[in-house]
């Protein structure tokens, strides 16, 4: 009997967490806790708990850690506020492993704290190669935690290559395709339906081409960060099909595009816009699904959208260095790159499925290794 | 003309900057900052500042980061305060280039707080492998650093293989070997004269045959800290020969030595015993070049022991994996072990001088690179 | 020569401080500091920092300290952060006196700082009555400070009440009122000007009849918050009469207010209506002496109201049992009562001149204090 | 059904609050939960949880919240600290009432957390008139409570003359006195065995004369704290009896006192002395009910001494102010004047019984109110 304790920042965590946790639910030997901090405890926490009860998973505890503000000195002193926190939840539950999920800012704080409270850390979505703070974060991640679940290959390799042992390393799939099957089997009418409770600005007509639009703030590009959302969202203006914007995380750069996003929203324009702050994953998936393009910087157009087959127009240097299917077509912060890169996309349409970050089974593989015997050893033994 | 800022943590910390602090000052072209945080700034900053000044370096910022406690759970809180404090002091200097040293708890915040801000991060004596938490640490740090200074041929290897670039990896050496030689031209008479001005106990006569003992609790076996200093202690009273004993550092487990220390202290034995808080580096040094034997596991003993040619018995399992010169004799946390050892490195005698971790030069290689044009991108650039 | 530093919360606490600092600027024997810190020094840093440029005020250090959120849980942890980290900044400036004001969560933070750092501090607008938590606020800084400079004549004997002593309490008037005069002297082109360049919304014409609508969450009454301002939104726009509003300050309640005071802004109505996150004090003081009714539970509308003569309609219970002049209506929360006590400020018009809260001189009184041999002792010598 | 939150800061706060939660904990209509925070979750954890536990009273969380080092900036810190972690506890445990204690630097985190979230604060021993910074928190935790429970009758009209509802003040007598006769029926055998025990130092035969010391720094004069505790260890040893020291509590001035004292204890005398670094409160007021003398400037002395009937000698500015019976006599910190205080003392010997501190029956009357409908509200309703 296995105590795992999921410690969760966002909602995009939460989306990445999803599968894992409902196998881990599912099954008898595994006593499953969850904690949200940051902006899960924040700014999202009503509607993630909605969310999360919706799905049959209890928060069992939530932690204020992120200060107002987006500055990169702010997102630092809100990783410190996290690891001044979470260690009481961690020595309160007393769990034998505690799982974090990818690259974060604040994701940090829970490696740390696990690691030096002598508790297994397992890690999702490691080993990857991409631009921005990311980058830094993942791996120095990597080197606290015990168990690997890296979604790809050669994101297994490289976290090898890095002095991990071997039968640390398990290489599962990203647990974020795991949530493609049931989205896609969502009704129009369904999805109609959300859209319309959710949301601000115009209705948009899913049932015909539009694009959708989910860019994030680079960290490390912190000063241009309101030319880098100005660009994109020239560029989707100029396509003129209709639009959905989903809102950015709060990284340092946050401020700067939330400004952007207001002043674009209050131009007229002739064809419908509809922005989002929040979407349940099944909604954005099922958007993925049937957009003609999708412009940005998120993660989710590489992994789930190489799986999905969704055309993708990634923007500037945060996702550089990812491993990538056919469908991705990567371009500067250029509102002229990027709108000859959507033109060809809506020329392409739909690619096929791509098994390059998975199989759609990821939560079901973490959750039998988490409720395995742990053999993982909380002082680590390096192969370089 | 480049501001570097040095983050002290703890007066092993400052030992293992002293030399490249000494340097930057010396050089035109570089504006020299320094912090002192956690233990530096709380119960050791009396007796640092005062070192600190003989040798001609001001402390610019002084912030009380350590919780009272020694629990694994303390430590991670003091490194989430130590991350929550000094932003606002990078923010303040804005240096080119923060450096920070080796793998301590709290210099994870370091590492942190500077990359997160965008700001280049120097790392010394990165890429070594070894046991305990540190392991962990340290190699986290050299994900988040743009610059390595590592110590030897192997551990800039190590780095390499974690995927950093290769012309942001200098071998250089160990900067604490840098203080060897002028500790070396130590006198006797101003030895002894030290000794008595410092430390509690019995005073010890060190032109006759001595034992040297540093052990630091091991973060990882926290619960059985005070049974692995009783090992030790019980051993070198098994000896018969006078003791210097230099208290441990605050890491977890800090208190169970304290205990067993004083109970150690209270008992009556024939040969003298002295303890001491804090010594400058230049008389711990000269001690390591004239104890018959060093016992413990402090880094000491391997990385400057290995240039003085110091006999170590090294006890347990925090410096595991580390490269080790001749002079060095491994055992287990057993009583009967570490005697043995003892006897054996009595009948050796002192060692002649191997080059292992460097030429005592280090201090001026890294100055030299942190006084030029800084090639380091933020943004890193990994290479697996 | 005593060094004098002022530590400001919010733009609202900068208004109270605003002719006190420019006193002290002036006088030859003051050494001025000032520390912005919880929202001055994140969502409204911005403007603040302009504001404060143009009055020739230098910000010495900006201080992070408010959570994400504003429930009650969330301003007392912000607290808590202001009081980590508002120490080092007196501990670096070592000033002679810290001067706080009023009553705001976050200032009882700079009250215990520098009482428990044996420093003299002195304490604006204390003794007065009103509601809220800001009542319990209040008087807790008057018994951890040393220097009391109340407005009225029967806060000042509430004050000694409390058993502080005679020499130590200085009744000098409110110094928000040493900014109406200036105010009155603006032409009513640049208040327009003013008015055309900050602000969402439609215009509105200020040489004609409109209501200054100005109210915040009352702390203690949290779980309200939400209908409190809905029920003042309704009645305003049953007024007819354009309308400005003022958004509240970051008190617990604030993201009820805010999500109401959004979807008022979107309804469609005849008359136009304009919101102003931030403005410059003189701006709001002029506004002040042109509306025709100021309705909210903004304590301007008793204190700076009094001395200008605003029609004033107070809501609920925040300022509950605060001494007022005659131009004053006190109703509870009520769409009804708002409405009928609106129309009769709106038949009355204009209120005369009031010295209840002093006379427009309480900044260079309070610098002509805090310039003087400091005679108040840091242990306190009470009189019951 | 009341939920009562008891938040022990440290063994001096426990000894206050003992009966009290001894008679909740008896009481069908009181849920009782208890928080242990500041030094009492620290450096005396061990030893408390015990005396606790012994005492049949659970401890349902235990918070870090003091930074090691003793001066004023740091004692700020913790209590930041302590205003960070709280909030969480008191949301957790959503108790009717939360009760705090006397007048130590960490419990104004409590006051403000608890009337910041709108929960009833009930402060025991407010009102009375001290020296020492003690004396501004005290009053200033008064301004936040609802409901007052206050020692004496003086201290009683004090905090009403403070503005609080007469309704809400209720004259108890002092919880620390309920502890004495119990101490009282101990056996000497049984009192021989625990101070065998505990404690360091050489063992002191209590059936013959002895003095007892328990002296605290004074936080207002913390630079000074060095020489008061000196100037009243060299009184002690001129008087010639066995002396019973006690450790000061963690308050600024702490570490010198500690110097201080570990230097007097390492020097030779003719007489026995023992040092306790912790007490269960029996033992110790067992010690104050045969002791010759107690000197130094605990309140115990004024406040159980008064109804024990100890000879005491006061020393100092701490306790200055406070209502005294005839048992105590004041003196400077003054070598000189503690020596004759002590022999007028002892050859005054035993008082009788005073009840100026009440009847031994407080925690039982506390109790039966926190467990009545409780009529105090959080807004509170002033009377000057």
């Amino acid at each position: 009997m296995n105590k795992v304790l999921f410690c969760i920042g966002s909602r995009a965590n939460y989306a990445s967490c999803k599968s894992i946790i409902r196998a881990c639910i599912d099954r008898p030997n595994i006593i499953t806790k969850v904690v949200v901090y940051a902006s899960a405890a924040s700014n999202e926490f009503g509607q993630l708990t909605q969310v999360m009860s919706n799905d049959g998973v209890v928060i069992d505890n939530a932690l204020s850690t992120l200060l107002v503000g987006d500055s990169p000195q702010q997102m630092a002193e809100s990783t410190g506020l996290a690891l001044m926190k979470l260690p009481q939840v961690i020595s309160d539950h007393s769990p034998d492993i505690v799982v974090t999920v990818g690259d974060r800012f604040e994701t940090l704080a829970v490696a740390i704290a696990t690691s030096y409270m002598n508790t297994v850390l397992a890690h999702t979505m490691g080993g990857e190669v991409t631009g921005s703070i990311d980058e830094s974060i993942r791996h120095a991640i990597t080197k606290l935690a015990h168990l690997h679940f890296p979604a790809t290959e050669l994101a297994a390799q490289n976290i090898r290559k890095m002095g991990e042992a071997v039968e640390n390393v398990h290489m599962v799939g990203c647990p974020r395709l795991d949530l493609v099957s049931h989205a896609d089997s969502m009704k129009l009418e369904e999805l109609e339906k959300k859209l319309r409770s959710f949301g601000l600005g115009d209705y948009v007509d899913v049932s015909k081409p539009f694009i959708l639009v989910s860019q994030h703030p680079v960290t490390t590009e912190f000063s241009s960060a309101g030319d880098q959302i100005k660009s994109t969202l020239d560029a989707v203006d100029a396509i003129g099909l209709p639009i959905i914007l989903l809102w950015p995380n709060s990284d340092a750069g946050y401020e700067h595009f939330n400004k952007n996003i207001r002043a674009w929203s209050n131009k007229k324009v002739t064809y419908p816009r509809r922005l989002f702050r929040n979407l349940p994953p099944q909604v954005y998936l099922k958007l993925m699904s049937i957009t003609s393009c999708l412009v940005g910087n998120s993660s989710s157009g590489i992994r789930e959208g190489s799986f999905i087959g969704t055309p993708v127009v990634n923007v500037g240097s945060r996702q550089r260095g990812r491993e990538c299917a056919s469908n991705v077509l990567h371009v500067d912060s250029s509102t002229t790159e990027i709108i000859s890169a959507v033109h060809a996309q809506l020329s392409h349409g739909k690619y096929s499925c791509s098994r390059l970050y998975g199989d759609g089974m990821a939560g079901n593989k973490i959750a039998s290794i988490l409720g395995s015997k742990i053999t993982a050893k909380v002082q680590k033994d390096l192969r370089f």
